[in-house]
């Protein structure tokens, strides 16, 4: 991990800088004064509260979010519910695999997750040098250190008994009391309910909104107007059940996800504004890298990447560009993103390939965008279950004269017999292939009758019976005049908790030789408030100037605040550099006598003075971005403020 | 009821309204593909999905609520997790309280909700006028209509006891199948779940967004600087548990609440902003006019309504103009609006008077925004609960002398004795008023020892014993500096899915004489897309004006869509007027010859041709409200549009 500095070089000390966001009420932990009364049995970890600018910043980085991504592209935006039926994620694989490994610590009686049990005590031992937790503990041997440094690169790649055997041999233990901790045991992350005055029905709260979206498939290729490839996006909180959440905002058990579902023909993957992105420059490590336990990402363009196949398609690549450019838009620190390819055991159960956008913090490299390639897999297992095609029709420019294997089921006699299954038995047969026609015809004539997979019946089974009463599988010609298939997906999900989380570590610093005076260097278009709107005193005439400008401003549809309390203008300033405020607009006596005001620049602290029609315009256009603070500060007329600097300093 | 009618007259068709709702994806039951498979066993009843433009059009009514209430008013937005353990859920009485009466049927097994049980039925008795199901059931005499329609004006009056009493003594069975229903019984509405690996900790879903603001309080009064009155306000989504959801959108598990609470100083109830709605005229129908069984609402000023005491005081008054101002402002049919005062039994168990907004639908009244006063309720119970105070303390003006009583602990015993509950059992003791302390003073000097209530302590207990080592009470006097109270809360809360649909019921019309022409006359600032862009051909040298328009368009934020399918231009005009698209830009061989487009308007069909900078000229005034579209038909060139009126509804 390289050492974190903030944005003007010092060390980043990260009990300040948090100190700052919960002074400024970015976040908070939720239920906080629940969990300091005495008597509190309950578990508040991993839920965060976000105060206003939170709140303000989340929405913005939103903003930017569905501008660069759905407005841009036209896709499909939906709003899906957070409470699924199981039958939907034991479907997708979700009750079944979305787990994590824990160790129970049999004395304590408290859970750790095993991965990051393992990783924990494996770092503190390389940091002490010595094998175990007192002081005489044998030394770390050249071959042990190389053996923990390669275990560690590839920490995500072990499944439980990978785990359970590093834990064995290594003999890993509770390092917060040295006790031995019984082998992993999977932890499904979902939280469960019931819906219902029955409670008979089991629900889960989705862990993604990615389902919702594949469920609507059909009805939102048909809002499209039939036509591929297109998206859809969704916006909304998603919910895991994390074993042991310690990380802050990184590690939280409710969050906002926004996630993309692109898709498109397997057979075409090339996309039609690559070169776009081709030039754009990624840090890449991908999964040989990893597994030679290398951790240094290569440079290189998206374009050189997807000739050399480590980048998989020109799709894939588009969307690893955009996302990169999205990062850098909301003020992401160019040099503190890379991307990392998943190794072959951490892939998601539903993903064929996946790079996530990891962002440098304190805490290291984060997971904070996701990109997984879910090929067909969605989109197959609920049709089959449900009975439901979710597939592209495609009209062929000529028809095409085939030959092939044919199944006709008797209607008149599967309808009686089978009722309102019936329908469902005819799209398992519709939706059998050459090859499988093939087999069953055989079959057929040689048992008079075959068994088949079919969507959930009514009675649960999954297979039918079928005699040659009513089946028959023949060798026809006809003239096929549509391809049928079913899309692939490429999914960025984006985790924007963490994203905002990452960005206040990136652009925090303070200013040269006073720790006490924090800056977030918030980009104008990010920041909670544009512009802070202060008088200087309390005299009754500079109110009713301040809150002109104020709706002046608000119609403009920029976010300012008028703080005329009573505090000295620099400690007015300091509490909006902590919130990252852009621009100042101070009134004073002056302001009476001739209307001008002084502007100020969070970040040089310069200010400039002109007229309120002046100060708008340079606001207007900062906000915009048709001008910059240079060009403002050649323009207009310089001001030495009153309360900036030493002086200022010390009356805080 | 008042019989509805679309906004043009005719008869209000729901079924034809809501196949245009779920053709063009405003809406879909969630995860309809499985219900309709033949094995689900799930319930996704009153679960809804909202397809792009549903999504868009409740984007754009948050987006209005934010700067009709929070930007304008300067609250403070709070971003506070769904997930709560249930010590907060239990303090603020919704474990034990927040439940609907619903009775099973013991033969058919299912749960009807009580009061919708009784309504239904009596409703269903007095149109036909029978007592019973069959034909020759008993006819109802008039003092037996007088006794339903006295029922049922004040339905959500009764109680458990009460709904009982009228089940037995009015034989009211389920309508489905007659069958007698077991006597009511309490439903909790909340979903429950539990948090972390030892499933040991329970927590719910949030049923309101309010108890996240109310424990933020100390730090959103900080944040405010002190400073009072304020408010705090909150967008998402709160789930209740309902017995039997079957109204569409109106009743659903899961829905999007965007509440906002106002703290006040009990002793100031006045608001400094109230002349700017005392004006405005209100549809009342307060509480004893619904006991005298009338169901009709009298109309006055807000300001009359607050002097004759109607409503309790300026603050509440002030917010019900306000919520008044906004069901206008994004379309809400004026004539459709009133305003029902809750009745005793029906108010929340943790509010003071309640004031509904409700609006007429094809399904009746509904409430859709709750403006509740909440007193000090839920500050006190928390900070009773929490030991943490949750109070404002306000400089006097003038130090006022005060003789009393005052108890002192001695923290040289206690604190060792107590350890961590030894602070709380020192706020328990600053928190006795003059009247029990006085009371507290003659029993310690009597038995030597007092009992006094405390927050929950480490044990579970809520009372601690003080003996006379421990606690003295004398009478002392000392010069007062500062008030100390609990805020009292105003609590405007608005379903927003209501609304939506409410609103969408207002703005439905078809053309005349074709019902199967629908228009949804969304207003501008609401409806998902402001602009279609749609070339009339398929000329290859139509699309890039089709895109640059687009582009120019999105550059002011103003959402467009191009079609450039193959469907007839009548055809895409119909499908955006289902859409609610209220402009349509058309590319034609002119646009080739000399640039010029056709603007046409949705709901008069009208169309006017000129220079692309014209036409964004125009859209640009008609977006922002500062022109109207017949300013725009006179001075722009008239255009008798190919593909409208009788000619084109013949090609559709």
């Amino acid at each position: 991990m390289a050492a974190m500095t903030t944005l003007k070089g010092d060390k980043f000390d990260r009990q300040l800088f948090e100190s700052v966001l919960k002074r400024r009420f970015f976040f908070t932990e939720a239920f906080e004064i629940y969990r300091l009364s005495p008597n509190f049995k309950g578990d508040n970890r991993g839920l965060f509260d976000y105060g206003p600018p939170g709140c303000a910043l989340q929405a913005n980085i939103v903003d930017a979010w569905r501008k660069h991504f759905v407005l841009e592209e036209n896709m499909l935006e939906l709003d899906c519910t957070v409470i699924t039926p199981e039958p939907v994620l034991k479907t997708s694989g979700h009750v079944d695999k979305f787990a994590d490994w824990m160790c129970k610590d049999p004395i304590k009686g408290d859970y750790l997750r095993a991965d990051h049990l393992v990783e924990n005590v494996l770092r503190a031992r390389l940091a002490r040098g010595t094998r175990g937790l007192v002081k005489d503990s044998p030394k770390l041997d050249d071959a042990t250190i190389d053996e923990y440094n390669d275990i560690l690169a590839k920490i995500d790649n072990y499944d439980g008994d990978g785990l359970a055997e590093l834990i064995r041999c290594h003999d890993i233990r509770n390092p917060e009391n040295n006790n031995q901790v019984l082998p992993p045991t999977p932890f499904n992350l979902m939280f469960k309910s019931t819906i219902g005055p029955s409670a008979a029905a089991p629900v889960y709260l989705r862990p993604e909104t990615a389902q919702g979206q594949f469920l609507n498939f059909k009805k939102l290729l048909d809002y499209n107007q039939g036509s591929m490839p297109f998206a859809s996006a969704s916006i909304g909180k998603c919910y895991r059940n994390e074993i042991s959440p310690r990380t802050g905002l990184l590690r939280v058990r409710e969050f906002l996800l926004a996630e993309i579902e692109h898709y498109v023909d397997p057979n075409k993957k090339e996309h039609p504004r690559f070169r776009e992105v081709a030039d754009i420059i990624l840090p890449l490590l991908d999964r040989d890298t990893q597994l030679s336990g290398q951790t240094t990402s290569q440079t290189m363009t998206i374009d050189e990447a997807v000739k050399s196949r480590i980048i998989d398609n020109e799709t894939l690549g588009y969307f690893l560009g955009r996302i990169m450019l999205f990062l850098l838009r909301i003020g992401i620190d160019r040099s503190k993103i890379r991307f990392r390819q998943h190794l072959a055991n951490e892939i998601a159960h539903y993903a064929t390939d996946c790079w996530d956008a990891e962002l440098l913090t304190s805490y290291g490299w984060i997971e904070c965008v996701g990109c997984a390639d879910r090929s067909a897999y969605d989109l197959t297992v609920h049709s089959k279950y449900t009975g439901t095609a979710l597939v592209v029709k495609e009209a062929l420019l000529e028809p095409v004269r085939v030959e092939g294997w044919q199944a006709i089921l008797d209607k008149k006699i599967v309808g009686p017999r089978f009722k309102k299954d019936a329908k469902f038995i005819q799209s398992a047969v519709a939706a059998l292939d050459q090859a499988a026609l093939e087999r069953l015809a055989t079959e057929l004539s040689k048992h008079g009758a075959v068994t088949i997979d079919t969507p959930a019946l009514s009675d649960g089974t999954t297979r039918v019976e079928l005699t040659k009463e009513l089946l028959s599988i023949s060798r026809v010609a006809h003239l096929q005049t549509t391809r049928e298939y079913i899309p692939n997906v490429i999914e960025p999900s984006f985790g924007i908790g963490r994203i905002l989380y990452a960005l206040l570590e990136h652009v925090y610093w303070h200013r040269p030789g006073d720790a006490a005076r924090a800056v977030l260097s918030l980009p104008l278009a990010i920041a909670p408030t544009k512009v802070l709107i202060a008088p200087l005193s309390s005299h009754p005439q500079l109110n009713p100037i301040a809150h002109k400008l104020s709706a002046r401003l608000r119609k403009l549809n920029i976010a300012n605040v008028i703080d005329a309390s009573s505090a000295s203008i620099g400690k007015r300033y300091a509490r909006n550099d902590e919130l990252g405020t852009p621009l100042g607009v101070t009134i004073d006596f002056g302001s009476l006598e001739d209307g001008s005001l002084t502007l100020r620049e969070r970040d040089s602290m310069v200010q400039v003075r002109g007229a309120e029609d002046e100060v708008v315009v340079a606001i207007k256009g900062l906000v915009e971005g048709t001008e910059t603070w240079e060009q403002i500060v050649a323009r207009m007329e310089g001001f030495r403020g009153r309360g900036e600097g030493e002086e200022e300093k010390e009356r805080l």
